[in-house]
Order: C-alpha cells, then structure tokens, then sequence
C-alpha cells in the first residue's frame, strides 16, 4: 500500500513580496510526514482568488490531502473563506459555538469586539468547523470526491494549534499508510564530497527502500537515511543497521547518531558528565547563551554570560586586565584567554568558552581584517584557542561563528582539542 | 505596461519533509519585487525527476521567469543538472573556467579534490554559466521561447551570491516594469480589527492602484501600502501621503515609518538621543542582547548583558540582594527592580532593561505559573516594571518576551510608561 499524497497550499502576499519567512510549510510536513503521508508539493499564491482557485484545482489533481493556510484574518485583505464556501458550493451561515467563543476571547482580553469580528463566526454550512483554542479564525475541513481539504489561519502558533487538536488526529484515522522512518548522523569537520566518497560502498549496497541524503550547513553535514516499508519496527531496525555501518566508517567526524541541533549535543554532553558551562561574549552578543538556552533543561549546566560587548564591561565585568588589551587589542588571542579564564571565576562554572572579533560591516583594520574571530574555551586546568575567519555578512558571520564554537565546545568536553 | 511575472522552484526532499525551512524564497520574492518584477507562485518539490519537470512545464505556461534552487550539489541527491540539461536539449561538456575555479577552491581550501568535485565543471552546453565566487556548483541561465529558467545552488549564501553578481543586473536589463513601491507603517498595542476599524474610511478612499496588507505580529501589526504606476518618484509621493494619513490617524500607537524590525527601531531612538543601553536576562537567555547586537552598529548605543541565568549570577555578578530572592522569589517584581537598577552601575549604562519569568516547560507553581514573566526598566531616576503571562511553548514564549522587552523600552524611552 502507497502513502497518502498531500500537498500545502500557503496564502499570502507577504509570502511573494517576501517579507515573511514561511515556517508553516516545514512544520507541517514534519507532522505529516511523521504520519507516514507524503508531502508532494508546497506552493505559496497571493491573496487573489484566481490564483487560489487554480492552485486548489491543480494540486486536488496530484494529492488526496490538501492543507491550507493563510487568509482567514479579520482585515479586508483576507478572502479564502468566501472562496473555499462557493468552490465546495455551501453558504456562509453564524456558527453559534465559533461566535460565543470570539466573544469571550475578546471578554478575556478585556477589548471591545467589533463587527468585523463577528464575522469570523460566519463559516460554510459544508466544512466541519474546527475549534481554534488561541485565536478567533477556526479552520474548516472540507471534503470532496474522497480528498480531504483543511483550511487554517497563517498565524504560526494558531495553525499549529489546530493542527495539533483537531487536523492530526483526524488525518491518523483516515490515512494509514506504509511506514516512514528517518535516522540522522550529524558530522563534522568535513565536507559533503568527502564524506560521499568515503561511504560510496555502503550507499551503493543500501536497499532499494532506503535513501540517503546529504544535508551541508556550516562546518557541518547531517546525513539522512530514510525507509519505508510495511512494519516500522523491521525498518528501524534496518535502518539502524545502515546508521552503525555509516557510523562505524565516519569514525572521528560524528557528533551525534540523532537528528538535534548542535547546542542540544553539547547540553547533553554537559548533562552527562554533570558539568557546567558559562560565557564570555563580545561580537556574538548573546548569541550563543540564545542558542544554548532554547534546549529546555539548560539550566542544569548553563550558568549564564557576560555579554561585553563594550571594552569596559570586559574589564570591569570579566575583570580582564586593560594592560592586555591595550597590549594586544580587543581582537586576539590573549584577550580571549583572559576572558575565558575568567568567565569560569566570574560565572562560577567549570567550563566557559569566550570570544571576541569582528563580525562586520565595521571593524577591523589591515592587520585584524573584517571576519577575524579569535575562541578560548577552558577549564580549570586547560586553556585552548582558534582563530578563525568568516567572508560573508554580520549576521551569516554571526551563524557561522556560533556553529563553531559549539564544535569548539563538543571537541574539548571530548578532548579532542 | 504590466510587470514580469516570475515563479521560483525550490527543489529538495528535505523541504518535503520539513527539515529545513525555505528562506531563499523570500530573499529572491523581496529582490524581485524591487526590480518591479511580480513572483506569482512559489513552488517546493522534492528530489525527484518527474514532479521537477511537471513543475517546470507548469510554472512556464505562467510566468515569463522560472528561477530554481537547489539540486545542484557534489553528492548523488541532487539531479537537476543533467535533468535541465535535457529539459532544454542540450549535452554536459566540461567548462575549462569552471573547473579552474573548483580546483582553486579546494587547493585554497587546502583539501583534496575528487572526482565527485570535478563533476561540477560538466555543464550543459545550452546554457550561459553563472560564476559562483563562493561556492563549486555555478548557476545556469537558459533562455526558451521567450522565456527564461534560472538554475541555482540551494545554500542560501551561494544563491545569494550568484543572485547578486550574475542574476540580478541580467534580469533587470532584461524586464523592464511598471515601477512596484511598499510603504509601512508598524505599529503596537492594537489589534489588526481594531486598526482596520480605525481607519476603514481611508481604506476604502485608497485609489485602485494601492493596495493595503495588515501583517500582524505578537503585540504588534506591520501595515504595508504597495503601489503600482508609471513612474516610481510620482508613486512613492502618494504612497507618503496615504502613509501620512494613516499614521496621524493612529497617532500613538504608530513606532516607525519603516519596515524594520523592532530592535532597530530602539536602537535608532538610543542613538537619537546618544543614551545607552544594557541588559539583565535571565529567562529569555541572551536573546535580547542577540535581537539588538543584530543591528549594525549596535557598539554605539548597547554596553552589554549579564545573561544571569543560575540564581548565583544574579548575586554575585549583578549584586541582588540574596534577601529579596529569598523573601520574594528569583521571579517577581522586587527581583526585577534590583536586577535593572543594579546592571546600569555593573554595565554602566544609562538605562537598562531586567527579565525574569518562567518560560516552560518546566519551573513555575500555583502561585507563579509558567509562563510568568517580571520585565523592570530603568534610567538613573525612573524604573517600570510590568507582569506579563504568555501562554505558549518555550521558543514562543520567549520570542513574545523579547518583542514585549523591545516596545517596553521604545515606550520608557518615549516616556509612554
């Protein structure tokens, strides 16, 4: 038996001018995918109908499941209702439940409602209405011909409410299909090509019903292998067969066998050995406390940062001395020691990685070009430097920066520094 | 004259299944549309050669300009070269300049070149090449009835860069529009209804040429006039006027005239006034001081951050008093005074900013729940502070905090609080 097919249809001008990001499309193919459907197409329109309605008919011809959205907002520039209403052929009628609950959340929030509003509890007589928890549009099931049709609001947090409520749990009943599953190996150090080259014997003799994909991102490359097959458990295990032979021959470059962002293998790293970890930022600005922190249970190994983004708060903060950094400048070797050796007194934790450079546009001369960034991580015992030098922008600069630390961090908790 | 319509293919299995989200989408929509070229639909399909071409076949009888990404990397997943190479009925020969390049890179590199890397340098002989300066795989232009298909790398900095040095001068000598203007306005404190209410009449009197898009945020909304005319000078002059009309219209709740984030609007205000700017995080982890220091030239106006997440950072580097954590908790309003009042004297800055809450899953009880936030702000002489409850899960949460901390210090520093 084949997997359902669907496809996602995002709405939005902002989505073609580009001035948002669209995170919607991701998040639900995660979701779906985790159910064994196929995500076959994703396809952004604007808000116009014609554009909608062609969209609905082409991608109804290649999928039995078609999720949508965005245009279901209060303001004028919002039209898919209306228009999923006549293309199933309904009529827009008051749902007494959708009204009562946008009253209250308006009661909630102590704000007058207005007549624009209320018409988001006017819903097509042909859609089952779902129940969106966290904010007034609810999103609608349609179904036509055997194929299933959702509509949601585009407000991130609200769609993936009523996926998660309402869309999932009724897309579980109605499509089982074979099983998907997905194993992960995260390197690094060394490139796509590389890798390729070293594992071209075990992807050849991969079976038929398993596939490999390369994932590059900075200093970094995820391998992914994903099966599919009658029983999910025969696949897993196959499929951590084919992790291990691929594990075993990368030897040295694997940072972890699961699909985690680097910051959640240090953390666990740091779990496991009851350690702790604090630091000492200047040009990443609080960037790596961010990162470190987004995994829940930071705090037992995060201890915090000192973000000294200015020179004074280096040596007033971290107390580095001022004859170093006159001596050797902001940017250098020497003044990463200070700060790393210090964030670990400061901070009071027993491993702190620091660094100082410059990120760009400004900054930076002959000497210490733009894109200089000079790391010091420690304990109390070791002190290890690198220096490193990025070409593209502030923030890329920033991302590429942050990757490497973490690495930085992963290689010495391993001492492999 | 109308303007050029234009699709983008995203090609890539891990876009199906959600493991990466697309953001060169939204990069091209954005320089397109400043070219006053239309991007009508934007289209993702995965690693596979028959939905590739369907997509092709589709997107050509629409637009005028089909530009591709992804699918043209070193490892055997990527199959779109030889695909459009075919698509367009041309053969793979080498490219001598190409290969000069991949060669240099890898000996710049200081790596070994593989067979797999020299692949690269086999380009399809139908096509105008596409230096890529940063990157092995080059972009490809070809050109069919009229029409033109751009194909590019999927790592969004070497799109990026062809886009710039290749792409983007062809296209704009080649489509010439109609001229595309936006203008924004942002605003906070008022729901979308509420402003849409507020100013329907001028809405509704907008001439048939202006459009105007609501594009909510948390506790914000981005209000977007596009205008399309003959000339951009004649069109940005009236785009003003509406702006102006709106924005006295919502006098008060109007933060910027531009579409900028809200860091950058605080940022600009700090540098206005020559005031300076630190941070005591707790919570929110570093996420504040990262949001702000993302804006070049951030050194001016933000001194720094202590990132006190251990209640022992709190004591001992910003010096709260053990007594207030002890008597009203690491999460209340007295920790917050203390930590805002004492980070201008350890950041020495002049006006600072504290959080403290809990933002799930775990911490929190009956009395202070998760989801609980403390935000203090401080000059020399005043300090506000305000409770808020944010509902949702820990990246959320956080991402509503630093939006709320952002306006909280926009409204001190205006003296609206």
């Amino acid at each position: 038996m084949s997997n359902a097919k669907a496809s996602i249809i995002t709405i939005g001008d902002e989505l073609l001018i580009g001035q948002v990001i669209d995170t919607n499309s991701a998040w639900i193919a995660q979701h779906l995918n985790e159910l064994g459907i196929d995500v076959l197409r994703r396809v952004a329109v604007g808000d116009e109908a014609t554009a909608i309605k062609n969209a609905l008919d082409e991608e109804l011809t290649k999928s039995e499941l078609v999720l949508i959205t965005g245009g279901l907002g209060p303001t004028a520039d919002d039209i898919t209702k209306p228009l999923l209403c006549e293309y199933f052929g309904g009529k827009l009628v008051v749902n007494d439940a959708v009204l009562e609950h946008v009253r209250n959340m308006f009661v909630q929030r102590n704000r007058p409602i207005i007549e624009r509003n209320l018409k988001q509890a006017e819903l097509p007589d042909n859609c089952l209405v779902l129940h969106n928890r966290i904010g007034t549009a609810p999103g609608m099931w349609f179904e036509k011909d055997e194929k299933v049709i959702v509509s949601m609001p585009g407000v991130p947090f609200e769609m993936v409410a009523i996926m998660e409520d309402e869309v999932l749990p009724r897309l579980k009943q109605r499509f089982v299909g074979e099983a998907i599953e997905h194993v992960s190996i995260i390197t690094a150090g060394e490139g796509e090509s590389f890798i390729a080259e070293k594992i071209q014997d075990i992807e050849e003799a991969l079976p038929g019903y398993i596939k490999l994909a390369y994932l590059p991102g900075p200093g970094m490359v995820r391998l992914r292998l994903t099966g599919r097959g009658q029983t999910a458990d025969q696949l897993i295990k196959e499929l951590k067969l084919q992790q291990d032979r691929i594990a075993e021959r990368l030897e040295g470059i694997v940072v972890a066998l699961e699909d985690i962002p680097l910051p959640e293998v240090v953390g666990r790293l740091l779990a496991d050995k009851k350690a702790s970890l604090g630091f000492a930022e200047s040009c990443t600005g609080g960037y790596l406390s961010h990162l470190i922190t987004q995994v829940p249970g930071a705090s037992t190994y995060f201890t915090g940062a000192i973000v000294s983004y200015k020179v004074g708060v280096k040596e007033h903060v971290l107390g580095v001395d001022k004859n170093i950094i006159d001596r050797y400048g902001v940017v250098s070797e020497e003044t990463a020691v200070e700060m790393a050796k210090n964030a670990i007194n400061v901070l009071n934790c027993n491993n702190s990685l620091s660094i100082t450079g410059f990120l760009g546009p400004a900054g930076g001369d002959d000497q210490i070009p733009v894109g200089t960034v000079w790391m010091a991580v420690a304990d109390k015992e070791r002190v290890k430097t690198k220096k490193f030098r990025f070409h593209y922008d502030r923030v890329r600069n920033k991302e590429m920066a942050a990757q490497m630390a973490m690495l930085m961090i992963w290689k010495f908790l391993n001492h492999k520094l």
